[in-house]
């Protein structure tokens, strides 16, 4: 299942951190939003556990939007500014 | 149907405008992301287009991600940080 991920983090060092949590399960393709592939609900229980973890409740926050089939490819993209389009992920850093 | 859109918009002014469109069909939920209720495809297309004119394709990017009530509730919050919660939109500057 790709879950759609968008955060506003104040802190510099926990959005790096965050970053780097959803880099592991796909692209990052805005900025502020990743594109996670997260093959499981426990998984998806992993991820969101972690990001509790990472960000601070009160400054920042983190929206996640599961998507299925149908509505992730109804998707829209408009203007070609890629961050870092999908391609391999799986980014080790 | 809600839509999810994001936006990486490098300058100010068409930031502004494009935040103006989108809060004419629902609340700014963070910085770049509103939740649209988008009432028709036809709408849907208008919105698009209206995108489109306000945006620089080279170094803007709009990501719409349609949503459906099944994955639209199963939406993921993790924060208290709110820009502007649903609650009354059809919001007029």
């Amino acid at each position: 299942m790709i879950v759609v991920v968008a955060y506003d983090i104040v802190d510099d060092r926990r959005r790096e951190d965050v970053a780097m949590a959803l880099s592991g399960y796909g692209p990052r393709v805005q900025l502020s939003v990743f594109e996670c592939d997260v093959p499981t609900t426990a998984e998806l229980h992993r991820l969101r556990a972690r990001l509790r973890e990472l960000i601070d409740p009160l400054e920042d926050q983190v929206r996640m939007y599961p998507t299925d089939t149908t509505t992730y490819n109804q998707r829209y993209i408009i203007g070609a500014r890629t961050v870092e389009e999908r391609s391999h992920y799986w980014i080790i850093r």
